[in-house]
């Protein structure tokens, strides 16, 4: 059970998205600057750092609600997912993706793991500054969304073909759509 | 010495601002929700929760930035922010931010260390649901920052006097303030 009281039948971070619309604005446009909008990295190898990450948390919604997006951009691959999870060295992903991932590892554990020596491996595997840059935030931000969906309690289906409908949506149309109702009241309680 | 190439003579997190303004937007938006805008939490009391998880986790340059500016919202009272980073149980701050502060020291090791109990002794202590709600996301929010800063090995002044000229600044004009030439650049690119 949630450690506050919210809506029925909203998983994860969709309940407190909807309990607290303010702070549901920025936390969206940031998922979607990092992981929808155009970049170096595709789609697929940024939802996949998120997922990882996730999983190292053991959040089960978010391993599994970016797991499912990432399966999608992988059209429908979802072994490369959980092997990702497992053992990423052993992946079908390339070189740059896996010295990334180790990365991103290390920012779980803690910012100071970061050594020169990971950067400057997956700088000589192609990985540019931006790209860098980009998988220190999204491990950094899946640290934030992770403590967030389970420091509260929320609820996540087990089910995870329910996850699905939703990835192919997110997949699509990316993460800056809260709903109508929630942006007219953060428009209102800024006026 | 910084993992990627950053302008000199910005500390910490400005200079990440400074080489990636899409993601600084909805970062400094996140903080002025949680940290300056209106609330039943008082300003010292959310910089005080902020500065405690920086503190644990070991990032210099936020701690000491977010602990001048609670020291700036405590009238100077530099000891009380020492304290809570020491020792919260014996700092002169209420028993209703103490047991704040247990349930952000829990989000910092992992959301899943947040019990019922933690939850229910920070109620029957005068939080609310908004409190709680807002005191996870801020911790959860410096695991992020915190990761930010130091996986990208950011500079930070071991001078702790150059902190307080900012932290008053950010104490009355709150955290919503990039330069207008950043903000110019994220309207040019989502154009």
């Amino acid at each position: 059970m949630a450690h506050i009281p919210l809506k029925d039948g909203l998983p994860g971070i969709r309940a407190l998205f909807d309990f607290r619309p303010e702070t549901a604005a920025p936390l969206c446009e940031l998922a979607d600057v990092l992981l929808h909008q155009p970049s170096s990295l595709t789609a697929a190898e940024r939802e996949l750092i998120a997922t990882y990450v996730s999983s190292l948390n053991d959040c089960f919604y978010c391993q599994h609600a970016h797991g499912s997006i990432a399966a999608y951009h992988l059209n429908g691959d979802e072994n490369t997912v959980i092997q990702v999870k497992r053992d990423f060295a052993a992946a079908a992903i390339s070189e740059k993706l896996k010295a990334l991932l180790a990365i991103a590892g290390k920012v779980q554990k803690g910012g100071k793991q970061v050594t020169a020596e990971d950067v400057e491996k997956a700088r000589q595997l192609g990985a540019t500054d931006f790209e860098i840059h980009d998988t220190v935030l999204i491990a950094a931000a899946f640290c934030m969304y992770n403590r967030y969906v389970d420091g509260l309690g929320t609820w996540a289906p087990k089910d995870l073909e329910t996850y699905k409908p939703r990835a192919a949506a997110v997949a699509q149309g990316g993460y800056n759509r809260i709903p109508s109702d929630i942006r007219s009241h953060v428009r209102a309680t800024q006026a």
